[in-house]
Order: C-alpha cells, then sequence, then structure tokens
C-alpha cells in the first residue's frame, strides 16, 4: 500500500470517524472543520498548503449550500492536477455542476456515496464512486482504506454523478425496507392471538427469507423497550427519498413502495392532516356523518 | 302507476325519509322500527298482516347481525310468492345466503344499493339493483318512486348481489374522489404563491375537467369554514371501502388509489403511529437520528 | 364592456378556439402562429407592430423551451406598461423567471391555467390566474370572455405563478379522479354476478355522489365502445401529473392517491417491467418458484 | 435428546426435505404422500397404525380443501392425547376450526408457519408456532430438528393460529423488501449516469444498511442474467399477501407499501390492463388525446 496525504474537510459525525478509520489504514489526513476543537488547521488555505501536488481533498459537509462553497473555495485554491471528492449526501444533480466547474481549472473531480452510519468506523464504509477512472483510481487507497474487508462494500458505479445516485437509490430501498417491517410490526402487535411480537422478530433472524441487518437493529430497538413506548410515531427524511422519488419521476418508473414511505413519513409530521379535514367535512356534508371537531 | 302497499322496517335517517319519499308518489307504506315513536305498528307481525299477498317488504336495518335477524324473522313470517328487499348496506357477500334462505321457502330476495344520503328525500335515490328479473319488476313502482327524476339513477345491475355489490364500488369510487380533491386543497394550502384556495375550488365548479357534485359540497364545507379549523382530520370507513379492496384483492384487481385512499382513513384515526414508531427506532439504530420521545 | 385588441401567439387546437371564442365577444385578435396557413401576420413583430400600447400579447405555446423563447423575443419588441399573460402549461417553477425577466424592462406578467380542453369554444374556457392585481385586471375583459358564463371559471388564485400551480393541481386532482372511476370500472367488469357495467355507470350520473362531468364522459366512451376492446390500457401523462407530486414533495404534503395514479399510468406504458423481472427471479431465487420467460 | 416417532403427511418439495432433515436429527418419520414414489406407508391408515399414542402427526399439504381433508380423516384416525401439527400455508382462519374439530375429540392442534424454502433443508427452517403450551412442548424435538441451528429460527408466537398469522406477515414483509430492491434496480437501469448496476448490487452485500439475504440472492440472480433479459415480468403471488391486506384490513392498520406489492404482481399479471382503458378513454373524451388501438 501506498501511504497518502489527504485533506478532509468536514469532522462531523461521520468525517470525524472517517478520519479515524484512515488513519487507522496508516495514511496522513490532514483535517479541518469550522469547529477548532475538531480541526487540525486553521484554514482552508492552511489544510491545502499542508498537502503536496497532485493535491487530493475530501469534502464531507452538508449537501447544498455548504458543498457548494467549499468547492467554490477549494476551486480557488486547488490547482490543475488537483482532485475533489465530494462524499457528502449531495444531490447527484449537483455533481455535474460541481465537475464542471472544476474542470475548467484542470481539477478532477469524483463523487462518493457513502453509506455505514454510526457503525462505520467499525465495520468500514460501503462506497459508491461515480467519475473518470483516471480521477478514481488517485484514490483508491483512500477507498481502501474505508471500505469493510472483503470483496464488497465498494463499486465504481459510473460518470460523474452515478456514486451519488447510487447512494440515493441505496436510501430508497432503505425506506421502504424499512417501511416493510415497520407494517409488519404494527400488524402483528394488532392481532389478538399474537403474544409476543419481539419474539417473533427475533426468530427471523436467521433462516427465514426477510434476514436483513436491518431486522438486526429492529430486534436491539425492541430489546431496549420491548414496544416502543419510549418513541413517537415521528420520523424525518434527509432528502434522498424525496430524490428517489423526484428521479423515478423524471424516469417515468413507477416506484409505489418507495414513495409509500416517503408519504407515510410526511404525514407522520403532521400533527393534523389538512387532507383528512376536507375528508371529514364532505363526509358531513353529504351524509351527515358526525365529524371531530379540533380540540 | 299502480299504487302498492310496501312494508318497510328500519326507519332511521335513510327509512325514514325514503318512507316519506314513497308515500308522496302515492303508495301506502306501513312501517316498522323498535323505535315506537317512529313506527306505524307494535310488530313484524303486525306488519305483514297489514300487508297483502303477494307482499313486498323492504328491509332498511344495519348490515349484519342485524339484517340477518330481520330476514330470518320474515322468513317465518311470509309466505312462498312474497318477496323481501334488503336494501340496508349489507356485505355482497351475504345476498346470495339470505336469498337461498329465502328461496327454500320460495320467497323472493332483491338487494338494492342506495345512495343519495340526506339529500335523497329532495333529489331522490341512486337505485343499483340485484335479484332475478321476475323478483325486481314487481318492485319497479317503489323503484320509480325513490329514484330521481329522469332517465338515470336507477340499474338493474345483475344477479343477486349485484346491486350490493355495484353500490359498494360507488362507495369505493368515492372515497378516491375525495381523496382527489382532499389532497389537492392540502397542496394549495401548503403553497406560498395561493392567496385564495377557496375561490380555486370555488372557480372548478363550472367548465373544468374535475366539477362534480362533490366539488360543490366541498365549496359548501369551505364556505362554513374557509381552513376547516372547526375540525378534525379524523375520518371513519363505513366498512364499504374495506369491502372493496377485499372484493379487488378476490379478483386480483389493482386498486391503488381506492386503497390509498382507506389507508390515509385508517392513519387518521391513530393518536400515534406504531409503524412510525418502529421507523424512528430503526433510524436511531443505525444513524443515530434523534428521535422524538412519547409525551 | 371594452373591446379590447390582443395578440395572441400560437394557435394550435387550444389557441385557435381562444382566439375565436374572444373574437366572438366582440374583441379583435391578431393571432400568430409559425403556420402560415393558421397566422394572422407572418412575425412576431408585425403581430405587435399591429397593437397599441398598453399592449396585451396572450401566449400559447407548448411549455419549456418554445414558451422561454417567445417570453424572450417579447421582451426585445414589448415596451414598458405592455403585459404578456403565458396562458400555456408552463410549470409554474417558471413564472417567476419570467416575470422576472420582463419586469426588468418594465413589462407585466401574467399566468394563466386553462381548462376546458375541446369543449371550452363552446362551454368557455375555466382560469386560473396568477400575477399583480394591475397586470390582472388590465385583462379582465379578455378573461370575461374566456370564461364560462356565471359566477364560476375564473379565479385570481395569488401573486405570479400561482395561476399555473392552480391548474397543476386541478389536473393533479383529474388523474386520481379518473384512476377512481377506472378502478370502479376494471372491478365491476371482473364481478361474476354484474351483468352491465354500462348501465350502472349511466345509473350514477344522477342522484349520487359520485356523479360529475368526467363520469358523463365515462359513459360517451362505454357508449362508443361498450368494453373498451378497442382501446390499449397505454397513459401518457401531460408534465403536470409529475409536477403536481415533485410540488408535494417540496411541501412534504402526502399524496398517495394522485401518485399512484401518475404511476399507474407509467406502468401502462411499459411492455415489460423490469422491477417484476427482479420480482420473479427474487421469488425463482429462494422458493424454486417458475417463472415466466421473455418471449 | 428424545428420539420421536413422527407421522409426516405431504412429501412434496417442503415436505421431502423436512423428512430428510428431522431423519438426519435421529428421529423415526413415517411420511405419506398420494404419490406411492414418495409415501412411505400406502394409506393414512396405516401410518397411524405405525405410530403409537400419543401420536405427533405433522400435516404438509396444500392450504384449504386438502389440509381440511386430512384434517377431517386425522379426527376420525386418531385418539384422545394425540396432536396434529399443521405446517402447510393454511390462513390462520382456518386454526381455529381445525383447532376446535379436533378438541371436540381430545386431540391437540399446532399451527406452525414453515419459511426457508429450498435452502431449508440444509440452512434449516425458521418456525413460526402457535396452540397451547401443551401440544407445542410436545413437539419441541421435532422443532428443534427442523430449526436452524443456533438461538433463532423458532418462536412459539401465541395461540392457536398465531403461528400462520406470524408466517403470512413474514410473508407481507418479504413482499414490501423484494419491491424495495426490485423499485431501485429498475430505477438505477433507467439512469444515463450508471454504467453497471450489477456491480452496484454487488457492493451492497457488506457495509450498507440494506445488507440482506434477499440481497444476496438478487446478485445471484444477476450474475446468472445481469440485466434479467431471460425473464418476463410476471409474478404469481401465492395468497399470504393477499391475506396479510385483509388482516390489515380487519385491523384497521394502513399497511401502503405492502398492498402496493401485492397489487404490482396483480398488474404483472395483465396482458393489458382494463382500467388503463377507461383511463386512455377519459383523455380521448375531454382532451381529443390521441389513444393506441387495441392489437
Amino acid at each position: 500500500m501506498t501511504a497518502m496525504k489527504l485533506g478532509l474537510i468536514g469532522l462531523g459525525k461521520m468525517g470525524g470517524n472517517m478520519r479515524e478509520r484512515i488513519r487507522q489504514a496508516g495514511h496522513t489526513v490532514i483535517g479541518y472543520d469550522r469547529d477548532p476543537e475538531l480541526s487540525d488547521v486553521g484554514s482552508l488555505t492552511e489544510l491545502v498548503a499542508g498537502l503536496e501536488g497532485p493535491r487530493v481533498v475530501w469534502v464531507m459537509v452538508p449537501a447544498g449550500g455548504p458543498t457548494q462553497s467549499v468547492v467554490d473555495e477549494l476551486g480557488d485554491l486547488l490547482e490543475a492536477g488537483d482532485t475533489v471528492v465530494d462524499g457528502g449526501n449531495s444531490r447527484w444533480t449537483d455533481d455535474e455542476k460541481h465537475a464542471e466547474e472544476l474542470a475548467a481549472k484542470g481539477i478532477g473531480f469524483v463523487d462518493a456515496g457513502v453509506s455505514g452510519g454510526v457503525w462505520g468506523l467499525e465495520n468500514g464504509y460501503a462506497l459508491m464512486v461515480g467519475g473518470d477512472k483516471e480521477h478514481v483510481d488517485r484514490l483508491q487507497p483512500i477507498f481502501e482504506a474505508l471500505k469493510p474487508e472483503g470483496p464488497y462494500g465498494y463499486v465504481h458505479a459510473g460518470k460523474v454523478g452515478a456514486g451519488h445516485f447510487s447512494k440515493m437509490v441505496h436510501n430508497g430501498i432503505e425506506y421502504a425496507m424499512m417501511q416493510a417491517y415497520a407494517e409488519g410490526w404494527e400488524l402483528l402487535q394488532a392481532a389478538d392471538s399474537v403474544t409476543d411480537v419481539r419474539e417473533i422478530f427475533r426468530s427471523w433472524e436467521q433462516g427465514t427469507v426477510i434476514r436483513s441487518w436491518l431486522l438486526d437493529l429492529a430486534v436491539n430497538a425492541l430489546d431496549k423497550d420491548e414496544h416502543l413506548e419510549q418513541l413517537r410515531g415521528y420520523a424525518e427524511d434527509s432528502g434522498e427519498g424525496r430524490w428517489t422519488v423526484e428521479a423515478a419521476i423524471d424516469n417515468a418508473v413507477p416506484l409505489p413502495a418507495i414513495t409509500a414511505s416517503l408519504f407515510a413519513r410526511f404525514a407522520s409530521r403532521q400533527d393534523d392532516s389538512p387532507q383528512m379535514k376536507m375528508i371529514a367535512a364532505l363526509r358531513n356534508q353529504f351524509g351527515g356523518h358526525s365529524v371531530e371537531s379540533a380540540k
């Protein structure tokens, strides 16, 4: 293995752990974060100065404005022959813009979808990468350091954008898988004949068609709180589920289960449902059905 | 027109108004209800005694047990050649049972789906009828009295069960139409650029593809309460939406919009969503995403 | 009524009929179309020259590129104080761009969603309008000419974009209403007990909760072809259904019935379903279930 | 371990493998099948005669009529104190009937949902069991023989019916998980930027949130046929998905993702979609949109 020197921007929950895993693999990482407690250097300029050409800088900041700002700054600080990797949760449609902006200065661009969450430091991060082969190849030692051991967990998915697109679809699938277990759990909880839903879930962890890591996590959660009484049925969405549905619409691909899962999250966040007010109003209009008044 | 003599069992909101409309058409109605204040006679025996053979008795009581009891009683009280009409909201699968039970005694059976709600007394009731031609024909004067004027509002839909089946599908369609307006209303309410959703709905009442009686009712409701602030987003379901989905499953017919409308009602009645607790639990497990605690 | 002089660009099926209806109301219309057979003038320059300031020009060309081109040209040809109306099917997100571009030259902008299809010439067009009051007011005589008689069919829905947004939601609702009737029709066709689905639909045209203009059209279609045997189950989508779902996603509004209707159209256009190939492959993998080979 | 003697009725793909696995564990199995080539004995009478009281007989025949027949016959052949296990895919609502029928003769009843498919012989079968503790306990050595090694793969889920109910929900979850991967696969296949969908799926097998046994199977399938060109997008359903949705309706539990998955299978089996014919007919009616003619 060739030890590399990497600039890493963004040292939050994900970035911080990634810095540690890359260092454990023997590479040098200069990390920058706006929080001085986390940062190795005082500025992006300092970070760039600490690297030698051809430089490689990994960006791990929130999608949208923050990533755009960092890409703009790096465009000014880096030189032709350097490479920028966006490992954040950017929308794939941003990647081509960033690639063009940097390409105008001779700087390479790679997009990397990163999966693994809080377990990544220990187990490795699954990586889905998009970009030109020459840029992707330059990053290979870092990808090796981050990915899980063994033949899986890394793919060069296609050209610029394909990494984030693949990660986005991964998350869309994740939404529907979670929804699948959640629907099954609610139905079992509702059934009279069933006495121990947690043990049913546990029994499924081996030998069944539906065994999975998510199922293992569900059992972990039920072991902490058998009926999830400590939680509210409220779920945020990170944006990637939305983009998945939008990409499906762009491509005229029907996506009923993933979209149902996204909508279930939207609904979970409403204190009262405006659309169901209208249903109640209509029922009252034509049938004289009684309605419930707002509190 | 031949004036008829009809027995009518069940004089609630629907049955009471139907009695009035049939009488207004010049027929004689002997009505029975468990509530003596509503009833013309003291018992079913008395009702049957007041009719002359071949007797015609219209049953307008709640589906399931109550209808079954009345059919059983009528089987004992009536004679061969008489006819029973079930105009309640029975599940179509009950009709064949009732028809067989009565046919064993030579009594005819007709099932009638009745639409029109509280507006039926004035506008007439739409009728969907199932049964053998000979039994249906006998009822024709009563059907004429109940239905709206003009060429619509009545159909002999097929054999026994077809009347309630058609009414059930009518209600399934109704669920999805209501859901359609409700979704559109919520989306317009959420849009920044839109300032007057009620007037948009009102403008649609003529000249648009989506004009309908339900739309008129929606505007009525918004005129009473522009943002439906007096209502809670809570909707019961009467059973016919459930049966529609079950019939679709029996026939392997995909019914995505109607089923989505039914599920939206189920969800509207949950104070907290068990399945979304599981989603929250899983997000917390793999991503360390924060969760909201139950109150 | 003040007779107005209007420039109208785009004289296709919609624009041509609108020209006729506006003229019938006593206004002067100078129409331009790329097809010289339809056009009143030879060029946009000629059209603008034929109007007197403050000029009003109605654009009725396909959304996207064509509308953008015309707006650009009009920006060059018109003068401060003139007004442009986009009555095409533009996405509401385009409206603000167009308004800003024209406002920079002192030209007003109004967006108008127009419903009514081939029936509009006779019955009038429902109009949903967005823009500043001063620009909208200037158009009032034209809106009066186009809209149906009576108190409906016109609304000033809000600021720029609100007209197209409202029309888009109208179309989203339309998708789900059509899907509602279509699902009900398929289920009735599949039921053993039902003998005459067309007459059931016809009976619903009056006295029912689900009576509507779309239902009337369904009966018209069934009168021409009782079992729709002449048609293939294939449906295009015009874009507005897609935008409705995207707007819902932007606003975190769950839209299950409308989205299901859109996805049903996507699926209808696939000769074979890639996702169902994967389902078949998985069933074969774990269960040894037999699969059907591609033809 | 106490070696047991078990009667096993139904030696098809599942039953045959289960006989082998139980024998490998050291128990004696007398198998009966209508196919003499597979059967150990010539009749049920002979099978029962070969066992000693208290006898245990495992039924592994198709749900519905065949299972009912065998239960009826066993009711006549067995004696008080014996136990019948239904390990087939019976609907949970049948279990209570069977239990009552046998209880009237003092015969115990246990329902067992069995998962594992063609891989069960080697890996073990996951078992979900319902019934009274005394009957379930008697079967423990057989359950031990069938289940996978380790702490998972077996649960006593509740009273009679709970085993099949749990297995049914397992299969409902399975439908939605398969649909999740299938939707993601179709979307990736449709994306321009993505060049190697199979390798993306393979990369997900480790380190991702969505890793699972079904994902492994998907990769197996893609390794045999990268774009699934040999398959048609056609999927049967075994009944348990339907029952899951029906159980959800009974319990007023919204099940959008699982139901969407079921409906996608229904649609996959239609050569042409009746409901989309109606959509096409309506579009033609109001918009003059062109339609595609049936072939």
